[in-house]
């Protein structure tokens, strides 16, 4: 395997656009990526693109030729990849594979969702498609449901607090704001998100993530072919996907999710680091339960204490190991198939010392963790400076 | 990239099954597969899934895990690919790819489709969504009236008739009724045929493929490990994903599918051979017209020619060049996401000597040919014998 590098980064601000387009989503992230690498569609000699339920939100199937096509791709392999909320983590994942292993040499990989198009309630159902619909989702879970008992669990094992989970909110809240991309640019104080509107609980409405419309694209080259592109490439250190059973009653123990501690393992052991390593990351925070449970199953606190772990700072942007530095799904947004991409973008774009407000001094070695569903797919991939 | 070889092949029959569900049909195929190898479920490093709309049709999404849990398969990188028609055979080239490159030993493929449970007018729905749902969908079409207008055009430009379509389904019809898990095993007439419901003119319902519940699956590995599996390995020779334009408007030509004429080049390439090698071929007939046209476009018989090709008897078992010795979609279903892997079962099985009352005397050389849409992504395969 070779070593791989990211030479172009593209996104959309996240949000709710009605007048955008999927396509126009995803050719607009695709645009400012082949920009960013000084590189032409022409140039691209695969695409591969994470969407979770554009059939669903927006009656399209099919996705990977339509959006390539828009963007000026064709006749190259162009696929279509569903993993629930690491879709895109998962495109990127095969993009990765394919240049390590040498079988291309220039690909795209990108995301996309719009969702705002359709009512929440009908959100809430397609989101639940990516649970047991035999099992959890007929006996009438939801997501916010599932990640509800996941909380309750945490909290009844390791003292896990409403106050912990708030944490979690205000600090992406926090980064959110110094974000120009990110949905909801809004601080929110501990109390606040204590008095959230409930949805299932323990979780109020303030642990609960976005609703948005996005795209996010990145480009991909061997290392050693790098600077015919760019000055600012940033390069895959380390990378794994795993996978779980879905439903959580098939699970042993609900307050950890197998598949991300495998994932991080493995895509340490790739890069020759350790969780000590990693300076900072984004972690899928799609309630705020999750990123606590992520940072304990990643191995950046013991398993029990993200809570505190957050809520005494560390984890904020002048903390020890900040996370979700660009406001995380919580506050930047989650188009659910975009997101796993545009994580790759905040990390690389930290690490490119592009991130303006919310620049962090040390930036050589950061992570990012996408999740799918209730743990039954986790990508995590460990970046660092190219040079 | 190193000779990749199939290892083991598993299928369920193909029909309409009220009693079965999507996961069910796909670990019975898995199962196959894994006991053809003398495999067992801990023994997959990868597993690629083709599947085309189970959240539009069961409403499940994430669906590789889902499965893969289902057959005993956890841990290792679980991947739904979506490419419309052509969703097995995308997920197929991707687990090729990745044994080639060296990425993995030991990887399973597999497609499933459960499509009988919805009514005929939402399932002609669902499919629509694998073509522009901006234009040519919006504007009224489905995909028996797509395939219509390119038949009506290949007519008016190359002379074809309405006999040359219905000598296809003649032919096709007539190998199902040898299939034991053909959906249809029927034998029509050429008057039949032609007194056909209309579906869209020209097309009647026997041009049309079939609504049909079933998962096939293959497992690989390199070919210099097969000899540890089976006796009946199964050599790829030569595979290629191509891309084009989903809309028919957006083409310059209808008559041609320009991606299936560049897979079939690359594939050709890649196993050093030309289209005269190959001894016989599953086509991608969801029409009629579909195969005649593929027929073509991998050099079977000159350009628009391809109708009188089966006409004269060509393309039939006792023909120069059998095409869809299992009965093709036409006959034997088409449950669209396993089809892509099903049709490289169906080539296995030939190149294996186990094809029954279908089996060829000449086999040493098989093509598949997958088709997504109107055209928007194929995928060719050339198999051949590992000895």
């Amino acid at each position: 395997m070779r070593p791989v590098a990211i030479i172009g980064i593209g996104k959309t601000p996240f949000g709710a656009f009605p007048g955008r387009d999927l396509r126009s989503l995803a050719t607009e992230a695709i645009g400012k990526a082949l920009q960013d690498a000084h590189a032409t569609p022409s140039q691209v000699e695969a695409f591969y693109l994470g969407n979770f339920a554009g059939p669903s939100f927006v009656g399209q199937n099919h996705l990977a030729p339509f959006v390539a096509s828009g963007a000026g791709i064709t006749g190259v392999p162009c696929t279509r990849f569903e993993a629930a909320c690491a879709s895109s983590g998962s495109a990127f994942f095969h993009a990765w594979s394919s240049v390590a292993a040498g079988i291309y040499d220039v690909v795209l990989a990108a995301g996309v969702e719009k969702m705002s198009s359709q009512p929440t309630p009908k959100v809430t159902g397609i989101l639940a498609s990516a649970g047991d619909i035999c099992g959890e989702i007929r006996a009438g879970a939801t997501f916010p449901a599932l990640f509800a008992m996941i909380a309750r669990r945490h909290m009844h094992v390791y003292g896990t607090t409403r106050e912990h989970l708030a944490s979690v909110a205000v600090k992406n809240h926090a980064n959110g704001a110094k974000n120009p991309d990110a949905h909801l640019k809004k601080l929110i104080t501990i109390e606040q998100a204590l008095k959230g509107k409930p949805v299932a609980d323990p979780l109020t409405l303030y642990d609960c993530s976005l609703i948005s419309d996005g795209a996010a694209a990145v480009l991909l080259c061997p290392l050693e072919r790098a600077a015919e592109f760019t000055s600012h490439a940033v390069r895959v250190l380390g990378i794994a996907q795993t996978s779980d059973r879905l439903a959580l009653d098939e699970k042993e123990d609900i307050t950890t999710f197998a598949a991300v501690a495998k994932a991080g393992e493995k895509a340490y052991r790739m890069a020759g680091v350790s969780a000590k390593d990693i300076q900072f990351a984004e972690l899928h925070d799609c309630f705020t339960i999750a990123e606590i449970i992520a940072s304990e199953d990643l191995g950046f606190c013991p398993k029990g204490e993200g809570g505190p772990y957050c809520l005494d700072g560390h984890t904020s942007l002048s903390g020890k190991r900040p996370l979700n530095t660009s406001g995380g799904l919580k506050s930047k947004g989650h188009p659910v198939g975009a997101t796993g991409v545009a994580q790759l973008c905040d990390v690389a774009l930290q690490i490119r010392g592009q991130a303006g407000e919310r620049q962090l001094a040390h930036r050589e070695l950061g992570l990012a963790q996408n999740l799918g569903g209730s743990g039954a797919t986790c990508v995590v991939t460990v970046l660092g400076a190219a040079a």
